[in-house]
């Protein structure tokens, strides 16, 4: 452990690596714009490539475009997993992914420049298209790895009518070998990732990292309104169906919900909405809606989301509308393992910090993961909760100590399970 | 009057008519479509020319694209003008606009066969692009004819980005001969429409026709919603600025409080609405819509818009969201005068049956017309107040009654006009 700390991680390096990445970006979207399957992506992955070997690692791409670099252990033992992605949403930042994937090629670093010799062999990950892509499929590399990135899923359309399959040849990546991206369970002892929050706890609490404890469980419906389109000024009022006033009533309801759920927390979006025959001078008779109900709680989910569709229905009945609501994605909340939280929260007080627990309420690679391995999360603070934004904030001096936390949880890993 | 009412209207006549006109549309729309612009449109508008002459009537196009019809009078008087439209929004049936023109022929043809030479001259227009284009504007014809066709409406735009202007080149008219259109108020001395009512007023009173007491002023105002874009797991309930949860609650603000007016009529809709990043994981940041208010009464439009906007800053407030609120469009209700009210009862009254009055919560072609001279509008019982869509019905026995009223108001306003 000593021999480790003398060669922490460098924040000058840590820094000029993640301004050196933010330079592979779209020039003519907003933010820092790194897209999967974009050019764009592909010389910010060839650059990570070489940052992995440069690390002394033994660097290979998997069927789907995962990147990975590998450091023998001393013994045969599963490999230690770190990783994260470095694609980002349109319009997106410098941070979330990248600190996951810059944090551990740094870590690989630190174990070189001190000679140090891990009993597990290390792998870095960097994964294929973790943002949701074109094709409405998000986690995209981790999900072969974990065996799940099935035909359905395979078989989804961009706007454009081209299939992820489709996209995927066109990078250069057989399709029809997906499944050998696929990793067995035996062959990795733990996942673990670096993020930043993305939310607003940390800062409030005065934290630079926390550990998370659950990954939040979350499930969209797909809610179709269908009322009728009348003149919007021949239709007395009490004769209408309205199916967009009928929508925004079941939203609100939802959003009303989801407030009222701060001790267990639960969170409600409406985010995306499509009305017909949308016409100034038509009443809509056809709303589209997806919700997003994320929650640590299975139980919870589960009672918010049925609550949603039976308000959904009662609201419809009351204005002779009719509504459909459809489960279109369903994950179950992650546990972090005992064992992993009780070492990382070691690994942050090793660092002179006191050790907080958090939730996830994002997705990550991690999620994947944890269909076949254990799985923990280091959490880095960032700038009033925003992600997904060019404004987008964590310091330099939170990531250097979120990696030092990691390379200590690492190590501690490597010994209590090296048995 | 007598002699007129011999050669009354020949409901099998305007039957076939009615078929015959619905057959031009657009087979790949669904309904009865024949959009301005299209080819299904010249072809209805050359079969409505060809009625025109068979009737008797002189017939021209103006610089814009109206047929006009004209019948002379036996002495030198400004004319009395019948129209109405044949084009249909996307969708639509085969009465709302076709009955006014086809009513008027056959009223022609009437005069024709009974040789009744009135002392005004008679012109029967079937009007350009009545309902709203692709480029926003709606009456193009009435509104030129009107003088009211401006260089602004001129240059809106299409979403393929061709302005107004260009389209109605390409339709073989030159945009700069537009005022030529225009119709001198002194050449007219009425403007009569007959038209089905597109509400469910007359078939409640078991009434086949009524007169239009006033047609409704209406106001367009633009909503903009801004909020801020987070990400749809990791930001607490609490600390969102969610665009659509502020615009739905603005949107069931205005529809409660038109709902409220049922003494003085007032009809409210957001029918057009847009959201951004519309994506299914982003608190949206950006939302637009438009709404549509209607009311006979000028005070209470004024009203019902103020509060409005009032209350969607007040909303915007509460949830830290901004809004700007801007009028589109405003027109004023239009009055039918009494004299013309008076003469319409009559008339209806000497077909035996009780004469009803009505509010008119559409645009027509009549709205434009009265920017420059007295109009009247006589209205045709339909089923369950649908209109916009193929479901649209009128009896024929109700449409011939129509005519006949019409009929029987343009020879009484022929006589009373006269000095």
């Amino acid at each position: 452990m000593k021999e480790v700390l003398k060669s922490g991680p460098d924040p000058a390096r840590l820094e000029r690596d993640l301004e050196t990445l933010a330079s592979f970006r779209d020039p003519s979207r907003p933010g820092f714009t790194r897209r999967a399957f974009s050019p764009w992506y592909e010389q910010g992955r060839s650059w990570v490539d070489q940052q992995m070997s440069s690390a002394g690692l033994d660097v290979r791409v998997d069927a789907v475009g995962n990147v990975i670099g590998r450091r023998p252990g001393k013994r045969a033992l599963p490999a230690v997993m770190l990783g994260s992605h470095v694609d980002t949403v349109d319009g997106g930042g410098r941070f979330d992914g990248m600190v996951g994937v810059l944090g551990a090629i740094e870590l690989a670093r630190c174990l070189e420049e001190s000679n140090t010799a891990l009993d597990h062999p290390l792998e870095v990950v960097s994964f294929f298209a973790e943002e949701p892509t074109d094709f409405g499929v998000s986690a995209v590399g981790s999900r072969a790895m974990a065996g799940a990135l099935d035909d359905h899923l395979l078989q989804q359309k961009d706007p454009g009518g081209q299939t992820l399959a489709e996209a995927l040849g066109r990078s250069g990546y057989d399709p029809a070998r997906v499944p050998v991206a696929r990793r067995d369970p035996g062959e990795i002892a733990v996942y673990l990732e670096l993020h930043i929050e993305q939310g607003p706890h940390l800062e409030r609490m005065g934290k630079p990292v926390g550990v998370v404890r659950v990954i939040t469980g979350f499930r969209r419906h797909r809610f179709i309104w269908s009322g009728r389109p009348d003149h919007a000024g021949t239709i007395p009022m009490g004769l209408r169906r309205d199916a967009l006033a009928g929508a925004c009533e079941s939203l609100l309801d939802i959003e009303s919900r989801c407030r009222k759920g701060a001790e267990t927390p639960v969170v409600g979006t409406v985010g995306k909405i499509a009305v017909w025959p949308n016409a100034v001078n038509v009443v809509p008779d056809r709303v589209e809606f997806i919700s997003d109900i994320r929650s640590p709680s299975a139980e919870k989910l589960e009672l918010v989301c049925e609550t949603n569709a039976k308000e959904a229905r009662s609201i419809a009945m009351r204005r002779g509308l009719g509504v459909e609501v459809a489960q279109i994605t369903a994950e179950a909340p992650i546990q972090v393992p005992d064992f992993i939280r009780r070492e990382a929260a070691a690994a942050v007080r090793g660092l002179g910090l006191e050790p907080v627990e958090l939730v996830s309420m994002a997705g990550h690679d991690a999620n994947q993961l944890a269909r076949i391995v254990p799985v923990g999360m280091i959490f880095v603070r960032c700038k009033d909760g925003r992600s997904h934004c060019p404004e987008e904030e964590s310091s330099i001096e939170d990531i250097a100590l979120g990696v030092a936390a990691l390379l200590s949880l690492v190590t501690r890993l490597d010994q209590k399970m090296r048995n």
